[in-house]
């Protein structure tokens, strides 16, 4: 331990918790500036004038022999009239403001949390990565000098003086939707105004007098489902999240009948251009409303969307996309302004949309790779986001292989009869009872299973509206697992004598899943032999473009599998493997995690460093082309069928009537998974 | 003279007329590239193919001793099938393509004008200077590799990178309007394509093909008159030109009521913003038709104005400007997105405003600046720019000052009994008899004076429709060389016994200018009392500035006096100096300009460096608060009469009756300025 302060009595030594960084300072250097010469960057707007309680700071009183000072308040400047206001108006105690107390000896400081510039937020993908809240867009507020006769400067050139002078900003430009409110802005603010600028590099709005709250918008445009979380851009914080369907889905269901659209229909393209953009405003309008503020509140957005998404957004035709060679318009990352895409959100804001891979595989994509990181692992890393499409990733930190294999829109719930997109009412969860085959269920917006056992009235938000993706994958799993359908997918004729549950439309069986008395609809809501056949094409397809990148990578087995999807609710890792939508591995390793693309959207908004990680792994994955591989179809033709269940899981009788063996990470999203009444 | 070709065997000397530069170049380099490196830069669109033919040359034949060489044809590689196909398809001879003769010995080549780069055009200013035409905005011909499966890369990424290898374009962005239609253009051309670059930073337009052509709009935004010059951006032509009414003089006729206008109306802003922008595109559309092209076309444009004609344009509210400390919202130059105004050009279009000087001189007086360019001269140059107000410039290289003179739009016609904006049918040149008092008067659209004695018929195009801001200068100044008013600026009763024209009602006296015979609204069109008042008031005002400005320079005369307005006629200087507009000058020295803003513009458009140019000068320039100066107002006083002719032409008599001295370059626009008849 350094303790020469005698010698040196014109500089201390100043530790700051709970980094232990330290380092000597001059006498009277106050803590902002004392903790930026330390290397730790405490938060601040005002730029050190008292106002803005960002650089709050706790001192350490007493003698700490262990870390060789001896810290006091009184080796601090005493606090002055405007720290104490300060304090009593907000009703703080045992704190200092850091920008206004000054180093007068050995001090032992603790920085609370929220007074990190960069703070730390939890992605809230399988991985559990901490993610640094270093965003494109940040506030400073500034003392501009008054208008006077007799200098001819404009009041945008003495903000930009004022700017440069107290916060070292140089050659500034300004968005010109800024101008109109200048000057009206300045004078309410009596020439004191905040400042919102971008990349260091423009200004998106200047407000009147101190101002604080920045928010940004991450955007998944899905096939089938749009999400919209809307962040606190100083925090970190999801301040609201919303989801839509996706309108487009009245020209086309699929990605392909969209591409057709757009091309053969003289207003196609821009029909499915606005109906986006619509959405989106939408959205914004809703998280907005939710977390308080307005759209103009939003300043930035990072949006990602599959290839032939990404491009209706930006209103070229994806007609390329449609035929070989699939050549995309582009696959660079794009900063641009919300305006000019339509977006109806603060008139400067701006707009990121990450890089897409190739032909097949977009900036979702990005986003789930972004949100897991893969590329940062040594384990040998299977990430399948399933949607309209599955794009599948495959690999660790020395190669990551990426495919992107056509399982249609089946496990978004289309194409299934009674299918829907996940919304309240649709069911999410289901349990078959093995003797009497009938069929527990949980719906989206009620945590209470649902049982023909039951003697109690069912609430309204209980009843049945339809079955979305996550559900019909465990209905077709429990089918399987108590018999109803054999290993080819069959609905088996036997099963029906046992129980009436299972009947016929001509030489069709179908399960009813739902009796009429808790359908929304008054119908039974049933599983019909062609949606058991639609969840075999899709789980084939997923299963084969698995196999393909395994082959390709010369791996037999995986050491982690994440099954993303924008589902509404996680996906089964039990069911999934049950039917066969991933290759083995350990049950234990197996994550379910919701919208992933969604999550890395967030990720890029939240971190600026992560747009650029975003561009280099998208030129550095190796895309393969499934449809070019004579493997595949032989592959998807192996997978159609449902693979021997007890192979997996050879204890599977003892698990089925305790329910789902539990792994906390994949029960991390809903604590109430199991069926309550058993 | 360097005559080592001897030992030299692998270079050869070229010498390049008209500039006479010359230098050696190896063996077998292109004259493209020869040339280039002798530092004369020849034109080329297609970038060395062959194709556009921009770089043609004419090699002289025989022996040049002068020149210390001995040139001949085949000191070049002969012409091969391409080039000879490009001759013969246009039938031209005696010409060879630079990037397609390779040098094999010593050569004399003459450069014809349209193959040089940077071409020189004539400012059509009083000054005649040369202006180099080197824009924003240039078009390069760029061969893509098409898209082939296998490859990820997007086509902007394909294009890209041909840019970087083919013209050593590097980290070029491109516009998010190219985006939509890219794969199209790249596909219709089949890969061959050609881009709109601007400021080679920014990809502007690609175009399928070879294609040529690049055009920009200069605008003057005055508050009486919009007038765009559409230009051809290649060789610095004026295609068309195009005025128009601005049409927010239905919200105020001067500034100081438009503000007060966008103040205290709630649409008031929004509605004169409309107006113009409205306006401008309306004179893109008819410009771009008269040039056999659309609005699309237009790629680039520069913007002047006065400071609340600016402001008004970018839609800020400009109430500061009517109030002191008259604070602007800012005075740099601005590039912008042209749609970003909502001007209808291309749509990725870039628009730069030229910069403000201070809160009462705008963007116009910037343009008459570059236009008359007094920063470069040695005499003390004086320029008047007569719109709603007038900007007055005084100095030269040394210092600059310039000032602001509220005059009012009487000298644009507006405040005048039968006064009006210089359109056809407008009275823009006057004469009156001394004897009878009778006028004869020439109006726009119409090349003859009409005469009350002559015997013919007056064609309709001849018949006066009113009276516009260079007739009103001349009708007064004769009226006072003729008797009709006096010093005092008073309709004389005496003039009304002689001759009938002069008549009253009530005890204003008004003077017959126009008999209704030929008037096109079947009234006489009369100058009144007040007329005439209006008249000495905004030439007090004027005079008041000038001389405020020579005060502060310390000067009691000046060398050369340039009246600029868009009048749509010139100034005649020699009425000018009769009605005292102007200070003591040698007549000789007087020059007369039409709107020298606007062609201001056109060189900031034309020339890259001429817009950084202006910046300097804008903030070079001091500028001089008229209403603050005590002495202004006693100037003011002192100059409402009309000085004695006959103290500045003491042979006025000799003079009147033959009519006009003339000055060639006063007379340079029209030649007819006499008086046909006498």
């Amino acid at each position: 331990m350094d303790r020469s302060k005698d010698i040196q009595n014109d500089s201390y030594q100043v530790i700051l918790m709970p980094s232990g960084r330290r380092g000597r300072v001059k006498r009277g250097t106050d803590l902002l500036q004392a903790a930026a010469e330390i290397g730790v960057e405490l938060e601040s707007i005002c730029g050190g004038r008292q106002t803005c309680g960002k650089c709050q700071v706790i001192v350490e009183n007493g003698h700490f022999p262990k870390h060789g000072i001896s810290s006091a308040a009184d080796h601090l400047s005493p606090p002055k009239e405007q720290e104490i206001s300060y304090f009593q108006e907000h009703g703080i105690r045992g704190r200092r403001l850091a920008c206004a107390a000054e180093v007068l000896g050995e001090l032992l400081i603790t920085v609370p949390e929220e007074s990190q510039a960069r703070k730390q937020v939890i992605a809230k993908a399988a991985s559990d990565r901490v993610i640094e809240v270093d965003p494109a867009v940040r506030q400073v507020y500034v003392e501009v000098e008054p208008a006077i006769l007799g200098d001819p400067r404009g009041d945008w050139e003495r903000l930009s003086a004022a700017l440069e002078k107290q916060w070292g900003l140089r050659g500034l430009s300004i968005d010109s939707q800024v101008f109109p409110h200048l000057q009206e802005v300045l004078r309410e603010g009596e020439f004191k105004v905040t400042v919102t600028l971008w990349q260091e590099k423009e200004i998106l709005r200047v407000q009147p007098g101190y101002s604080e709250g920045i928010f940004g918008l991450a955007v998944d445009v899905g096939s089938t489902t749009i999400a919209a979380h809307l962040c606190d851009l100083r925090t970190g914080e999801v301040v609201a999240t919303q989801a839509a369907m996706n309108p487009q889905v009245r020209y086309g269901e699929d990605l392909m009948s969209r591409v057709s659209y757009a091309t053969t229909e003289p207003q196609g393209l821009a029909r499915l251009n606005r109906a986006v953009i619509h959405t989106l405003n939408d959205l914004a309008g809703k998280v907005t409303s939710a977390g308080g503020i307005t759209k103009t509140d939003i300043i930035d957005a990072v949006i990602v969307g599959n290839t032939v998404m990404h491009h209706i957004l930006l209103g070229i035709n994806p007609v390329e996309l449609g035929r070989a060679p699939f050549a995309l318009a582009l696959f660079s990352p794009l900063d641009l302004k919300a305006r000019d895409l339509g977006l109806g959100f603060n008139p400067a804001a701006r707009t990121h949309l990450l890089p897409l891979i190739a032909g097949h595989v977009g900036a979702d994509n990005v986003g789930v790779i972004l949100a897991e990181a893969p590329h940062e692992q040594d384990e040998i890393m299977l990430v399948v986001d399933v949607g309209t499409n599955a794009e599948i990733v495959l690999g660790n930190r020395q190669q990551l292989l990426v495919a992107s294999s056509p399982t249609g829109p089946a496990f978004e719930g289309a194409q299934i009869t009674h299918g829907q997109r996940a919304a309240p009412g649709a069911i999410e969860r289901v349990r078959i009872d093995p003797k009497t085959l009938q069929a527990q269920f949980r719906v989206i917006g009620c945590d209470s299973w649902i049982s023909p056992d039951d003697k109690e009235p069912v609430p309204p938000e209980a009843m049945a509206t339809g079955i979305c993706g996550s559900g019909i994958i465990e209905a077709i799993a429990e089918m399987f697992l108590v018999g109803i359908i054999n290993a080819n997918g069959l609905i088996d004729p036997d099963s029906s004598s046992t129980s009436g549950r299972v009947r016929y439309q001509g030489r069709a069986g179908e399960y009813v899943l739902v009796d009429k008395e808790y359908s929304a609809t008054g119908s039974p809501i049933v599983i019909t032999q062609n949606d058991v056949r639609a969840i075999q094409l899709a789980k084939a397809a997923l299963y084969a473009g698995t196999k393909l990148l395994m082959a390709n990578r010369g791996i037999e087995r995986v050491d982690r599998v994440v099954l993303a999807g924008a589902f509404g609710s996680y996906i089964s890792p039990f069911h999934a493997m049950v039917l066969g939508l991933i290759p083995d591995c350990d049950l234990e390793n197996v994550v379910a995690v919701g919208n992933a693309a969604g999550d890395g959207a967030r990720i890029a908004l939240l971190n600026i460093s992560q747009r650029q990680k975003a561009e280099q792994v998208a030129r550095w994955v190796q895309y393969v082309e499934t449809p070019l591989a004579a493997s595949f179809q032989d592959e998807f033709v192996a997978a159609l069928n449902l693979p021997h269940a007890s192979d997996k899981f050879p204890h599977l009788e003892q698990i089925i009537p305790n329910g789902l063996p539990t792994s906390a990470r994949t029960e991390r999203r809903r604590k109430k998974d199991r069926p309550g009444g058993r």
